[in-house]
């Protein structure tokens, strides 16, 4: 098992290699436009933890898979995640002009090419994850099991779900409990089961196994929406990249104006203990997960 | 071999099961919202020809394929092309009010909940497929293809492509017959192979039968195009479906801009002919596509 920050260096090397830089304003037969490259790039090798790909390549080390041909799902599933970021900030979206400390992708490149930089994102870790599986002989259908989960994460029941539902709630009077967690295990818990699960897959994890990295994925998902929601509130700004206070402004449900601040730290607590049960069945290779849980819960950014 | 009718309806009727129409306003844990499926179904659902869906499937079945297995496919395509209008018609991009004789989908939804539904599509497009190849057994390999062949029309080297390079040159003074070719390569002929190849794919092609279909559909893409920029000048509007002459007001670089209206019917008549040669390795088997070729160059609306 690796740390984080190695897991992630892992993926920022491949992610680079998947879409290199090139040449000024070339427009080359068959080629990426360079102008798409640079607006993907620009998005996509920011900075960020990884915290998604080094939760997949985890997964997949700690049932016994291997690394190497798990990056190309674990850079599959950082391009989605980025696409959602670019096209979350869009005027329209929640219409941002900071992200992790510069400019977002929009306001540097224009609406359209955000629109498309986003696309192509999406579409793109898909090509990946399709070459990729062409590639594994015998292990195909791991791959595309390994590729479904990421689909289903990111889709219409899954990220996007949740999406809809932030922005058809946004600056409504009416918010529940349940549409609350609708909007959490959609926007932010799906894409860790997704990524969690495709690197079970890619293992060969059998029913158990799954069940237990899906039962740690959706703690720790809600866990970290939660301790997210509680950031923006209580966070210092220069540490936290974006704005603090802005979920507010917003009039956005979050687990601090359902569940007040004590209750949303509350929450953080007892999901974390759910996140740590779950790995129960393992040992000293799930540490990364435990860890991982308790320096989420903790962060001050 | 059907007619294209026969495989639209076939087409449409999977695409309704795929996206059903669900109660207003649910908000469902684990299920697609309302609101989305009502928003991919409004633009998904509109009518158009489904031609990239009938190419595949034609494709496959002119190669020793069967429908049914090849039908997800043919829903993919037909959900990729309608996020692709979606998010061109979003202000940003072409700013388009009317679309097949009726308002726009963020006309209708929304800018944020129109760039959900083309996200949503995009990504259901490969859930569709990924599914569709987990049930295939044997012929996973072959489905696995298909969706590649997918991805890569679609995406940065593809459509994507091809959307960056139109939205890059709109307004610009400079265009060359290279950067209208790039465009039209993109934008049009990108998926009209990518559906072919597909179908090839699905039907176990050997390469000498790609190769064939891809220069079909190579040809016929440019001829499309080409033939759509015509129609942008001397169409009837009543006819046409959305407004003529906006390619011009918009500055866009047209068949017609570069090489005149001559010029570009002209081109249209050699590329028929290119497309029909093509097919000169093929029997009555490749009439379809023969007969398809000669309507689109010939079509007035």
């Amino acid at each position: 098992m690796k740390t984080l920050k190695e897991y992630a260096s892992l993926t920022q090397t491949r992610l680079s290699q998947l879409i290199p830089s090139l040449p000024e304003n070339a427009f080359e037969p068959g080629e990426m436009p360079a102008l798409l490259a640079e607006s993907m790039r620009y998005s996509l090798l920011a900075g960020g933890k990884r915290l998604r790909p080094a939760m997949l390549l985890a997964a997949c080390e700690m049932l016994g898979g291997e690394i190497e041909p798990a990056l190309d799902y674990a850079c599959a599933i950082e391009m989605i995640h980025t696409y959602s970021l670019i096209h979350d900030d869009l005027p329209g979206m929640d219409d941002d002009d900071m992200r992790r400390g510069r400019p977002t992708n929009h306001v540097v490149f224009g609406v359209g090419q955000a629109i498309l930089a986003g696309d192509g994102l999406l579409n793109m870790a898909f090509e990946v994850m399709l070459k990729s599986a062409l590639k594994a002989g015998s292990n195909i259908e791991k791959c595309v099991r390994a590729a479904g989960e990421i689909a289903r994460g990111a889709g219409v029941t899954g990220m996007i779900a949740g999406q809809c539902a932030d922005l058809y709630q946004e600056g409504r009077e009416d918010g529940t409990e349940e549409m609350l967690k609708f909007i959490h295990e959609g926007k932010t818990m799906a894409m860790f089961v997704g990524a969690m699960r495709a690197g079970a897959c890619l293992a060969g994890a059998d029913e158990k196994a799954l069940n237990a990295v899906t039962e740690y994925a959706r703690a720790f998902g809600l866990l970290f929406q939660a301790s997210d929601d509680v950031l923006d509130i209580i966070a210092d700004p220069a540490l936290f990249g974006h704005s603090v206070g802005k979920d507010e402004r917003d009039g956005k449900l979050t687990a601090v104006s359902v569940l007040t601040l004590e209750g949303a730290k509350a929450r953080v607590e007892t999901l974390l203990k759910e996140a740590v049960c779950a790995l129960e069945g393992f040992g000293a290779e799930a540490d990364f997960f435990r860890s991982l849980a308790d320096a989420v819960a903790h962060r001050d950014h």
